[in-house]
């Protein structure tokens, strides 16, 4: 019973068989494999517009270049408050940009207030000397509360975006569960919207560790490949990382899986919904939010339950579904919380 | 016949075998799950010795942040001119420290020559603010030029670290071929000849990606978590990492495959010589260094063999034998060079 | 009638005196001279304690060093959400330490709020790796809402920070003002009261470019020579940064200046507040922020008065006396005021 | 008999006139001042050519700026290895650049070789995202031997940066010794021969503390001003800095302070060699390097002459002449070699 996160999940059983099967003889290095080659074109297919694809390992990774390649040291970039790459990154970004500044925003269901981020741009920084130059805006998709940006979401902020010349990033570390959750094209929640740099996180989804920093801008990847080398991210033996890239686009993997995931949270959401817990976010992908009293925290515990501490000031609990969640693991934690 | 590099081979039976045993059910993110609690122990019996253990997944990442623990912005790093840091690494350890100064030194056969290291040193440069701060000495074991350090070479450069104060750094990307190549404990090739902080390298011995970063004077990896998460080499499914490492550890297949490279590159290498070719260096891991005649590159090429082309100018040819090559992989090349 | 900033004033005579005494033949470049020699001794005098002088020449420099000289890339810096170093600096800090976060906090008349500190500091951040870790907190004294630390004030905050591991930068931009408008000896606004490096400013004050950045834990400016050097803030002629250092120390010039611009700003602000104006902030340095209707912004312009928008749609603006103002400027712009 | 360096001279009567004519009531600050505007256009004439100026107090922060905007942090400068950003500067360009590589390049007389320059370049670095990528060359005018490059010589190395794409920085800390030296305009050794960027050194000519950074190609200015902000390089009080830089413009004072300089080094050169010592470069600006047998070195200390070990071991020593010196002191000099 463990819904700490996505990231307690081990790998898909497609995800091993493609790296037993990337594992044969020998083959160039360093992303000149034949598996690599295809990434370019498969991206391209599934988001119908070309783009430039780079492999890298860990998420973190793939927010940080993405945004090295957006905002130089003397930059803003504007994210919401609980963000990951504010949060949670140690300082990542503002490690590759040498210096940029994360601008926190606030904004309901872990997105960016529009509004907010409107008055923050009406302050007036673009120009003047003293200000970090307003770069960039990025969003995650699914948002660190588990909702969803919808297309005129995304458009709404793209358009300040287009306003003001900043460029939009997407941090899609569970990018694959918001398409799954709902009837929108992956274009439409990306590039059609106005992103110009999607992290496409395949980790969280099922790979050993792969995600794809995709360009829609291809003038913006021109150094890509040396900052991600001088980041210690180029892999030698690229096609290990490519081939999870590529096994997740096969008939749909990364959809059935993220959407094996989203089910699974949605049974748990209004199970526990059902048993008169409130939830604090619409469940509208992998991730539940519940506010939880003292006494079942501690009988969940009890019952080998594990979940992660939101604000525990505030009584909020985290529970994540990984693709390898059952029924019968919902099944079992619901009847630990109705026990507890 | 691709003798391009060690990194073009894939991954030893061995290492699948535990990434597929490691794939079993959920396991704590980022490093606390039960594989990599056991590296600090697996180490420091290797190694006879307490030391500190963080996996990383390239090369580089563990050459950068081994010596952003070593110095600051301001520092200076003494590496040999051909090093891996100072030629391949496109700027990676002066981007890890904000900065520092990599000092390319002469010397025979990929060695620093302790000679002019205490040149340099001479010069001066401790405590005068118009200078870098001399703070680390980086070598590779093997080198770059395929040669291994006896531990009284190391010792011999330790002893002016620590005349000088500063802290001795190897880049053991190919330390099991160093290790397989002689008689000597994985300790006397490393921190009992001096060395404070070793990156131990799998990946080029037939893992999919793990290096283990292995601080001997545990205080200096005070901060390696922080600086190791904001750099994004923080894996979150890092018992994949780990579990590479333990397979290399257990029952010597670390030695055992090094053992396969060292003796084929032997071979190889005792052919080349018999068909009167000359070698650059002796061959004492598993890299060879020839020079060929124009006229037995292409023939070679046409063959169908690959290997590197080390300083073309000069005729000087590279061949590096991974951990996958057979008897017969080397009569072919020796078969080809003959007929060219 | 110029009350933009302090930094529209020139240079005080007797500092133009200084910088022409010190202008006779040839002395040690890069602070060998005899007036650096001089300063470690001034200031430990000044704050009777061993301290630790190091020259630099705008503000900013002095709050990057400083910080930079407290926190590493992965650190956090709790600064207030309207500081000079997270508003006006264009990411100075964040450039010098290599990515260190700086936390805004809210409090009222520009001064951190203890709670909001404590609030933030239990989130827990420390020892884990995704988080940047706290390192140093900083204040600035006077602050940017021209309000001054009484050293109750300040020692609350130290207490946090000795409790949280932390140490306490201050900003003394305006420190001379804030001595001068009390009652307290330097050393009770400063390390008596916990604070570990004081930015003393001068340029502000009358000089033509001069900060002391003051260590009073002498072991943390081990360092400082060096990455004020790569900084580019080390100066040859260092002697015309000392001589004017100096000179403010000399007789109380410092204090003389800098009370004058006080009383001028009281001067000010009572007018105003004669006139029903609404004063923002208590007057307690030299700055004065005052709600002021629009005709009345207009009808100031038309006079010909110059003076800061600081919230311009709050009707807030800010009106600073630099140590040049005299009676004669302020009964000036009364006028003005009234006449508007 | 100070010959350490021309920075032990302290200011030219002209430029401390100017600075204090600039001491005027009121100025805005932060460069928006009268004398800050006459910048460009002073200088465009003086050149020649339309260009954009901005000016720095130290000539470290001119060549990290400088450089910072013409290389990212993977990329390459190629320089002289005894050039001062390779040699003096602490790792500030390495700093600024976030991680660019200095690349030391051999060449007589402190001129990079232009061979050894191509022959770096082909070894085909270009593209290749192993290797930081070639970026700027920087060179000084005068050099750090006191030599003065031809328009010829910056020329040829022009013409192979146009072929790789390079831009070409010069480091002028003593650009006026070289005009001053010889027949050529300004233009002639600088844009007209293919510098992209000059830095314009007044400090060591008789100024305060001033260098112009200036631009002959526009638009690689456009992002200096966050840059120098950043780096703590912008002047509150920015009249002072501009003034010394317009005053050393007006009726030519900077050809005659860098004249004068020259003629004592010549004078001080012929003295030396008259009396048959041997000269290490030729004397083209205002520094003499002269071979010095011990006992002399030891006789012109007891004499009280002061003077700078280039190379002990080689017992080379450096004279530099200031702005300031005289026929007298010349004299001295020389009278103090011959007893010794």
């Amino acid at each position: 019973m463990d819904f700490r996160s996505d990231n307690v999940a081990g790998m898909a059983p497609e995800i091993l068989a493609a790296i037993q099967a990337a594992n044969q003889g020998n083959a160039s290095s360093y992303g000149a494999d034949e598996y690599s080659a295809q990434l370019d074109a498969a991206f391209s297919k599934l988001f119908d517009t070309p783009c430039r694809v780079f492999p890298v390992a860990t998420g973190t990774a793939a927010n940080a270049l993405a945004l090295d390649a957006l905002s130089p040291g003397h930059g803003a970039i504007y994210c919401h408050e609980q963000s990951h790459i504010a949060v949670d990154e140690c300082n990542a970004v503002e490690f590759f940009t040498a210096g940029a500044r994360l601008v926190p925003l606030p904004g309901g269901g872990g997105k960016i207030d529009p509004q907010a981020l409107q008055a923050h741009l009406a302050q007036g920084w673009r120009g003047v000397q003293h200000h970090p130059q307003p770069r960039a805006i990025s969003i995650a998709q699914a948002t660190e509360c588990g909702t969803v940006y919808a297309p005129a979401e995304i458009a709404a902020l793209s358009a300040i975006a287009r306003q003001h010349g900043l460029l939009l990033h997407m941090d899609g570390a569970r990018f694959a569960n918001a398409v799954a959750a709902g009837n929108h094209h992956a274009a439409d929640l990306s590039w059609r919207a106005g992103v110009d740099v999607l992290g496409f996180g395949a980790t969280k989804n099922g790979a050993l560790a792969a995600e794809a920093v995709i360009f829609f801008k291809p003038e913006l990847a021109d150094a890509f490949i040396y900052r991600r080398k001088r980041g210690g991210h180029l892999f030698s033996k690229m096609r290990f990382l490519s081939a999870q890239l590529l096994a997740m686009l096969e008939d749909g993997l990364w959809l059935r899986l993220a959407g094996n995931a989203n089910a699974r949270a949605k049974q748990l959401a209004d199970g526990l919904a059902g048993q008169g817990l409130r939830l604090a976010y619409p469940v509208e992908a992998n991730e539940v939010f519940v506010y939880l009293p003292d006494r079942q925290v501690q009988g969940l515990k009890a019952h080998g339950a594990l979940f992660h501490p939101w604000d525990e000031a505030a009584g909020l609990y985290r529970f994540v579904c990984g693709f390898d969640k059952s029924d019968a693991d919902v099944a079992a934690l619901l009847r630990a919380a109705s026990d507890a």
